[in-house]
């Protein structure tokens, strides 16, 4: 199916993309210049978060690229499986959190003991993840002028030259960007009906889940998706090898958001291990042993989710090309994009961790710069960070703990203060935490600021709440470029503003050797 | 009563606010360091947004410093009648518009045609707000060291004393952080029952009002209660003197913005006018009139709301000391927050808008500096802004109308893109925002960045959805040093970020002469 030529709108992409997801058709969608004489200087194997953003940014930079995608959108896993649905299923956690904590006050609806339904929420998500698909094939087309072949499987001839059913494409360089998907458990049984990740979740599920949910994994995946299986009203265990969520580094913080997870019921199995999962007779899960630290415990469920972590997609590349792989599969590659063969480079989540979307997108960029000439490197580091619980936790630079090890004058500042009544206090709030704050303060949120006390420079900054997630971008970018209390002292805040960090600042900025806030 | 050497818990001072409030106890509460022998470097007459953190800056410089307020508690109007009701109401509008959007669909009730109590909701507040009472009580005395007197009403004798009852304060300074109250109509039957404003809301309602609610006014407080309002499900009318919202001045967020709340079912009567108001025998308001361009609009209700503009609060100095005021009545100060008095300073709301809590806190803290000898000036300039709709609406710089006037080559990034189906396209979405996303897209927010094409610097930006108030905070220091898209491009986002600016500068910043996006 050419597209060349006709201006589809976004409208036009929804109805195709959709018949194409159906099965209606199998025929690559090909949006190529026929009147450009120019050799591509890259083929982007891959048109998710690395390969689109790589490939907009040769094209800004004057080159010609093609994309080739399996799919029939661009954007990849991103908004069909991943991050999008994500986002969706925490919105509903903290949308459900919300309404069963006030059930039955002011207008909220009694929801508690209340089941709800996993399944159309998912079947919600399939029909709706379209549009945000229509939307990024228009901009692709329209705006950015990118030439791509959709819903097309390549195979890779050589270093160069790249095959799309009858179809040869040469280019300059290779660009691979094939990223990752859900690691699969190896345990006698994972392959039963019910046992999920978070990408056959939402292309598989065809039931409603009962009363009691698995969850297999103790990193963000693991903690996201659980606390969306909790709020819907179902006995949700936590299965962690470790510890659970290693990746909040605040001892603080991280007491806060657990705290709250187990006040909505999750439950926590740390140092714990699923060693046996036990079918029916029709094949599907309906029961799994897991050993704890006190033993064996069998639990009954028709719904186990796994989270065990993310491996490469390598399959094309390992049949004609060999780049170097690192030893849990991922390809190596330089702070140039490059892999050990010349000419082809890799981006995104085929090169390993972390599975972030800025991480790919500035690799796609990386890899764009250097396939046109502009020496450049890049290595993802000092980013923020953030996780779904029920609430958006959001964190950058240093926990309190390591801030410690490293400067001898750590200052905090934080809300609720310490204060003989805990956390029973009603601040911080801000938006979307106001009922909270009014009927159940000590749900209203948590933040804290770690400041080295001897450069007045910002060390750490963390959040448990809504609505700060965006500002953690800014900020860090602020405190990765020495920012100061002061600085942030003498800014405007929008009051209520979700975090404080501004005004607290500014309460003790006056003072050459200030205190704990 | 003095507090002075007890250690409060936050739990002991929200029990004591509420009895002081509930008229309990008239005695002032007394918080002075007995055995300090030095003089107070500057009394603060307001204990609110600019006298607090203008006290605590004080003392932060090594300064002396009392606070004396009328009320119980530290903080001022803001935690009592303003900001924080404002939010509390602003999340009930957000909350209920999505559980009306989707009534009857996956778990959420039916709310179709049902009116919600607004009585309940400010009894609620009336509750709830003591805990933010008792927080700052808690920071200021134990945390802050602040010395103060609460619950009284001071005498200023001349410009360095004080009285409260039998006590008599001298200072080197006065600091009038006095605040400012809602703007009272001279209307005939203006004083019936039933004519409300953010202040009367929150302390006199005492019956739930009737199913249609007229709001005068065009500014944010209109807005934003009115929106409440209508959330409640109740037929709003908005009536302003002009144009509403003047105060957003790019024509397309704005026309988002109205849009949005048209949809809702809001209605705007511009340049209109109250001209009428009819009360029943008992004193209760029952109907209005209004002149509007097309003839006189006679609407039965019960309850009015007039967000009429703000008055400053200069009983106090009016009779005493004569510091010059403005043409509107608001103290007049220089950059260093001086009135036309020696020693006497004014910061807040008294002094004029915009009425802000960044502003009366920078003020407070200016007038410190100078109280301690630092010169400093302020003028509240080139700040972010916000007002609540349903949605966070949330801005900075110049609109795009305004920037084509100043610049030859402006450059436009905005979500949904300029597209042949107008906003009926499923981004941008955030947190909060994917159920919209999902369902309704067109209600999934509009965000837009307004580039100087030359020079590559972000000259404005604007976001109607949630989540994104928080970074404008950050994002307004970084463009008013120069940001420009180069360098949002190279931030790393935390996807999927309430604002998509940091993504949209990527895919074009390759691009030396790079076009909207």
């Amino acid at each position: 199916m050419d597209v060349w030529g006709n201006q589809f709108t976004i409208e036009k992409w929804q109805r195709l993309v959709t018949e194409f997801l159906e099965g209606g058709n199998s025929a690559p969608i090909i949006n190529i210049n026929p009147t450009d004489p120019r050799e591509f200087d890259a083929i982007f194997l891959g048109g998710g978060a690395a390969g689109r953003f790589g490939a907009a940014y040769c094209r800004a930079l004057g080159g010609r690229v093609l994309i080739i995608d399996r799919w029939p959108f661009l954007g990849g896993s991103c908004p069909h499986q991943a991050c999008v649905p994500h986002h969706l299923f925490s919105d509903c956690a903290a949308q459900l959190m919300l309404e069963r904590t006030f059930s039955g006050k002011l207008w909220f609806q009694n929801l508690n003991d209340k089941i709800v339904s996993i399944k159309s929420i998912v079947e919600l998500f399939r029909i709706g993840r379209v549009g945000p698909h229509a939307v990024m094939n228009y901009q692709s087309k329209e705006m950015l002028g990118l030439e791509f072949v959709l819903n097309a499987e390549a195979k890779i001839i050589n270093a160069h030259s790249v095959q799309v059913g009858d179809l040869k494409f040469h280019a300059k360089n290779l660009v691979l960007a094939l990223g990752a998907r859900p690691a699969v458990s190896t345990l006698p049984g994972a392959q039963l009906k019910g046992i999920f990740n978070y990408q056959s979740l939402v292309e598989t599920l065809d039931y409603e889940p009962g009363n009691t949910v698995v969850v297999v994994g103790g990193g963000k995946t693991a903690i996201e998706y659980g606390c969306f299986f909790n709020a819907t009203g179902r006995r949700t265990i936590i299965v962690a090898r470790h510890q659970v969520m290693p990746i909040l580094k605040d001892a603080e913080s991280r007491s806060y958001t657990l705290k709250m997870m187990v006040e909505q019921g999750m439950e926590f199995l740390e140092n714990a291990e699923l060693i046996n999962i036990q079918g029916d007779e029709l094949g599907k899960v309906q029961a799994v042993s897991i050993q704890t630290p006190e033993g064996v415990m069998k639990v009954d469920s028709d719904f186990v989710f796994m989270a065990l972590g993310e491996r490469a997609n390598t399959e094309l590349v390992s049949q004609t090309i060999y780049p170097d792989l690192d030893d849990k599969g991922f390809i190596k590659v330089n702070h140039r994009m490059q892999t050990s063969i010349p000419g082809i480079y890799a981006v995104g989540d085929v090169t390993g961790p972390p599975m972030e979307m800025f991480k790919a997108r500035k690799e796609g960029v990386c890899a764009a710069k250097n396939i046109m000439g502009k020496v450049s490197e890049y290595k993802a580091t000092d980013y923020p960070d953030f996780m779904h619980t029920h609430y958006e936790v959001s964190w950058l630079g240093l926990g309190e703990e390591e801030a410690r090890q490293r400067y001898a004058n750590v200052k905090i500042m934080k809300l609720p203060p310490e204060n003989p009544n805990g956390l029973d206090v009603g601040l911080p709030a801000g938006d979307r935490m106001m009922l909270y704050l009014m009927m159940k303060p000590r749900m209203s949120g948590f933040q804290k600021l770690i400041i080295d006390g001897d450069t007045r420079k910002i060390l750490g900054a963390f959040h448990i709440g809504c609505g700060a997630k965006d500002g953690f971008q800014y900020l860090n970018y602020l405190v990765k470029r020495g920012l100061t209390i002061d600085e942030l002292a003498d800014m405007d805040e929008l009051f209520i503003s979700p975090s404080y960090f501004i005004q607290l600042c500014r309460l003790r900025a006056g003072d050459i050797n200030f205190k704990d806030l």
